[in-house]
């Protein structure tokens, strides 16, 4: 039995099949025939870009544009350039040029700051690897066709190998290395292959051929258990695939409570794609539209043309449904190289979101017209994040006027009935929600910096993880406050932070009266399920008895029993 | 006129005495002789000792300390190693070895995070401009004896400089350059004498004899201006002056309202020489004793000896009059490079104060026996920083007891009677303050981490200055919800952040029923003459219009019309 991360659900039943990868020795040689190596080296490059055109052709879309950014390193004239160089001016073979171009590439990848770009590291190491096989005419291992069902076992899956994995015949995977972020964890997730990561050394405790169960949840890989426990395995893994066929039943009913109560489930989205698989899950709406992603992995602004198309992309997607999009929220944790953001002590205090938008107008500006415009092709809302004042929202609504007027006098056109509302993030936005409520068209609380802020706990800080804690009764006396404000003025609220569409929580907001609840587009059905069982009535009375307790233990205890 | 930074208080009119410090050029030159470089260093390390004593004896406790340290400089074993190294490896003359390693030591010192460290650096260029001086057989100008009152105006002053500065005869100060927390700024306020920095180029643009005037609150210089001006400024320092001596009356008096409520003005402290401050300035107590300072500046944690001296020493200042000491509030922004905390991505989000005693409870049970047995020296109040939860609260209260039996069982003595109580800081405390208050003695609200975390503004942050504001409307809110909830359960409640002493926030406070404020020394007498001319009643109906408002603006408007 071996300890790893859980990196994608579900359960995996069946035979290894080992992929050890040949560790090669590039010598450093003096050449003569300068011009040998150079051609050399271009007949690699081509090689390699035919090997990823052909596995292009047999994956999924999530997979090419991995792919795609694989062809584009192999045309980086940084990188030719450097191997050539390197033959012609220190004269050595065409392999040890490669290698050491390669490693100073990743080196410089590795150390950046930003996560991102640390992550493209492994792409340039994994098209480098390809290269390489192919100057020294060896074969890499072809993942794209299995004879049989298998669980794939390997120190690491490079993005090229998930890319090209046999969706048919892969069951599962197991790796020495990794974590829940990283590059294998989260394709599998997203072509839905249960997956555990950071075993250490399980490529050198078992062979191909082995009875490998496990599940991708847990963590817990198991070798060759007694059949027992494979049966049982298998059950669960038939009652898994069950459930989801049982949920999907779910996709075009409606979300109301045992007694009639109606709320809204939403998804949480990063982009177009993201918006047809909320869509596609059963989604009555975008709770949430991050629009941040498109500023990010990239060298400049985003132009209004190439934002109108994504709003208006998303828009269309869901028709009449709901459409929260939020304004830019970079900083904190999200930067954008190109902005020249201050560095900053506690960036999570900083200079971010609404922050920046009201201080560089031009930029929010920007942004709120191509909102506007796309506003025309569906059910537009308009959300503001990180507001903390009312001051704020005043600004940011003067800002919407003046790009109104610009529009008018373009004779451009935009819905008249598009809401604008607020995240309910920070403490002090929470506690004034009565006075917010009279100028905003709906709230959305962001549970996450609401948790952060409230408790003065930085979620990512591992040292104080144990502070970060849904159950915080002052969190949740906050979020009551701010759906009683909201109801008060005749406001709608919803939630968009990762305790919406946690099924510990789901039945106490359910009893707070919380109208919208957006999710990742997995939880969905889950929650329509959930809420589906529930009764409104009871649930208020849950919620009365939540809102006595002191301490996050025992309302964990009420919730979780 | 020139416009500067009011670096201390109070009105300087005088002549101007131009400090001019001889620019010298060091130049590097090979020697053969080097047992000769080897003595001559000696006798200026030597000369520059004998020098320190003598000014030592001149000045004050304050500026002992700093004088001690340039002592230890001079001893410091990496210096006169290095420079020794230099010229006998380098075979160079004193003065450039010497100029090289203090270069050396300089920048190291300059590139440090920790702003005391960096600090550090003045006094390293401070001695070893001395020392170079000495080895050049030059004088360094004699600030110790001047020979009629005069205006200093000088591009810096060193540490020694301000260390020996003729307080009779200097009126006050302006220079080029430095800050509000520039080390002159320090020493200016700490010896009240009036101080204007950040001049940039006034030592180019005065000649000694020239009359300056200058108010050090507003850092405004005026230059031989007309008979009318001076005149103004006289009857105006001669008005701060008279006021200064009409608040001493009040010394002795009480804190109490035109119509009878009292209220207690306490001392935030940071060591014992503090509190006796706080006591000639009037101090019904001590709303706040840092105890972190006796952890910092140092390479080991302090003992419970230590401690225990500290403590007794402040309570037998104060009598049988309160004194609330905080437990350990270290990490944020404060580093104790020997505890090894880790480096976090947003520090005032944290591994801090409570957190960190309740994780290594060795060092906490160390400060509660250190406290507890100071308690029978007189009246003491414990008090816990950055608490957000209850469960917080009982364990600190559970290590305690811990602690007291050990003290029992040791046959140790403390006091029966000493109350527990929290800061309220965090937003999450104040929300729960109703349920906080069954279980401690007392809340002393802290409004510059509570400003902080319940808008999500670093008062750090430059670029976000504006939306750190004490007359935020949620923040107002979160601070009468905490004394009604204190008052509700039969306790008192304080106030120790820098609003408490703030005279445009006094009068809000008294209306919100706020019992204690404690602040900085010299604000007492100034606040204490302000609520004796207030209405309590006026006041709480102000307070009710105040927390009715919506606005930052609106709310100051209302407080400072």
């Amino acid at each position: 039995m071996y300890k790893g991360i859980g990196a994608s659900p579900g359960i995996a039943v069946g035979k290894a099949l080992l992929l050890k990868k040949e560790d090669v020795v590039i010598e450093r040689k003096s050449i003569s025939d300068e011009l040998k190596e150079q051609e050399k080296f271009h007949q690699a490059l081509g090689k390699t870009k035919e090997q990823i055109e052909e596995i292009k052709k047999m994956t999924g879309e999530a997979q090419r544009e991995i792919l795609d950014a694989h062809l584009m390193i192999l045309e980086d004239p940084e990188l030719i350039g450097g191997v050539e160089g390197a033959i012609s001016s220190e004269k050595i073979n065409a392999e040890a040029a490669l290698q050491s171009v390669i490693d100073t590439f990743v080196a410089i990848f590795e150390s950046m700051d930003n996560e991102y770009m640390r992550e493209r590291a492994a792409d340039i190491k994994d098209v480098g690897q390809r290269i390489l096989m192919n100057l020294l005419g060896k074969e890499l291992p072809n993942l794209a066709k299995l004879k049989e069902p298998v669980v794939l076992v390997a120190h690491d899956l490079t993005p090229s190998d998930t890319a090209q994995l046999d969706r048919e015949n892969v069951l599962g995977f197991a790796t020495d290395i990794g974590g829940r972020t990283s590059h294998s964890a989260i394709m599998a997730r997203t072509m839905e292959i249960p997956a555990v990561v950071g075993l250490k050394s399980i490529t050198q405790q078992i062979k191909s051929g082995d009875i490998l169960v496990f599940d991708g949840e847990e963590g817990l890989v198991l070798v060759n258990p007694e059949e027992s426990v494979i049966d049982q395995y298998t059950k669960k893994r038939a009652y898994l695939l069950e459930e989801k066929q049982e949920l999907l039943k779910l996709l075009h009913s409606d979300t109301v409570s045992k007694d009639g109560k109606r709320v809204e489930l939403g998804g949480n989205i990063g982009n177009p794609k993201d918006a047809q698989k909320a869509h596609e899950s059963g989604a009555e709406g975008i709770g949430l539209y991050r629009t941040e992603f498109l500023y990010m992995d990239r060298t400049a602004l985003p132009s209004e043309e190439e934002q109108f198309e994504a709003y208006k992309a998303v828009l269309e997607i869901m028709g009449k449904r709901p459409v929260v999009i939020r304004t830019l929220d970079i900083g904190g944790d999200k930067e954008l190289p190109y902005m020249n953001l201050p560095k900053e002590m506690n960036p999570f205090l900083g200079y971010r979101a609404i922050r920046i938008c009201l201080d560089q107008k031009e930029i929010f500006k920007t942004q709120l017209r191509a909102l506007l415009r796309a506003s025309v092709y569906g059910n537009l809302k308009i959300m503001y994040p990180m507001i903390s004042s009312l001051e704020e929202v005043r600004a940011a609504n003067g800002i919407m006027e003046e790009v109104k007027q610009e529009l008018k006098q373009e004779g451009k056109e935009w819905a008249s009935d598009i809401e604008v509302g607020i995240m309910i993030e920070i403490p002090a936005a929470a506690v004034i929600s009565d006075i917010l409520a009279k100028e905003v068209d709906f709230f959305s609380i962001g549970t996450n910096d609401l948790i952060q802020y409230t408790t003065a706990v930085d979620r990512m800080n591992e040292k104080i993880a144990h502070l970060y804690n849904p159950f915080n009764p002052a969190v949740l006396r906050l979020i009551k406050l701010v759906i009683d404000n909201g109801h008060k003025a005749g406001k709608w609220v919803g939630m968009c932070g990762e305790v919406a569409g946690d099924k510990r929580l789901i039945p106490l907001l359910l009893g707070m009266g919380l109208d919208e609840f957006s999710m990742s587009a997995g939880a969905i059905l889950h929650a329509r399920k959930q809420i589906q069982s529930l009764s409104y009535e009871e649930m208020k009375t849950l919620a009365d008895q939540v809102l006595q307790l002191g301490t996050a233990e025992e309302i964990e205890k009420l919730l979780c029993r």
